[in-house]
């Protein structure tokens, strides 16, 4: 510290990872996999889950009015624009469709809805890196 | 070339990315858009794309069928093992289903079944950079 300054965040950030859900275990394991690792950066005040698809709980109005975050950024566990995320989504949280990022307000808070993942260029390292670990596997099984 | 030996790989391998597919345009486009970067590596001889969701086409059978790969890894443009993955892919290509990589035959071909890429811990980066895309782009429009 110099001169007894303290470097603080102005405004609670929070990240809400929106997936489909699935009825196997598998899919919300995978959630909570990266939402620990992303708490873990430090980055957000607040990591959080939520569900697209029709019916699953808690959607993402629940999760987002529970947040103490002013600021919260929601991203898509989605490889692509769909039904849930194009149509659903909108509808429930009051919002137009289009592409890219965007703004609104839940509750009082700003929200941010950000594109899909699977757009992001690092799923092509993600695929390839998925044949990596096979050949390693199944070299290690022989 | 050193004494007129060229290096040649002696297998021609080959790439399936397999999608759930969807009603929207913008699913194919992320899958092409993946295929394309892929195949600029030169890692795969052939790099395709199949349906896993039931009734889409082309399917992964077909596809196989028609490469001219005799080692051909799947990955699964899923985020985690679900019915498609787990359930309909096995009974389709005829192998059980367990967690991890599988090796089995398609029409003589080595096909190896890869883990669905949202288990990769490079999609704890793809998110964080949504976040940040999203940012960026907020900023630049205002």
């Amino acid at each position: 510290m110099i001169g007894g300054i303290a470097l603080s965040r102005e405004v609670k950030k929070g990240l809400v990872i929106v997936g489909h859900g699935s009825k196997l275990k598998y899919y919300r394991e995978v959630m909570e996999f990266h939402r620990k690792r992303i708490i873990k950066t430090g980055f957000f005040d607040e990591v959080e889950l939520a569900f697209a698809a029709h019916g699953r709980k808690p959607t993402v109005d629940e999760v987002v009015k529970k947040m103490e975050s002013r600021e919260i950024y929601l991203v898509p566990l989605f490889m692509a624009y769909g039904v849930h995320t194009a149509e659903e989504l909108p509808e429930m949280l009051g919002f137009k469709f289009r592409e890219g990022a965007v703004e609104f307000e839940i509750d009082g808070k700003k929200v941010i809805l950000c594109e899909p993942v699977g757009k992001d260029e690092l799923i092509t390292h993600a695929i390839l890196n998925r044949v990596m670990a096979a050949i390693d596997e199944l070299e290690n099984s022989q």
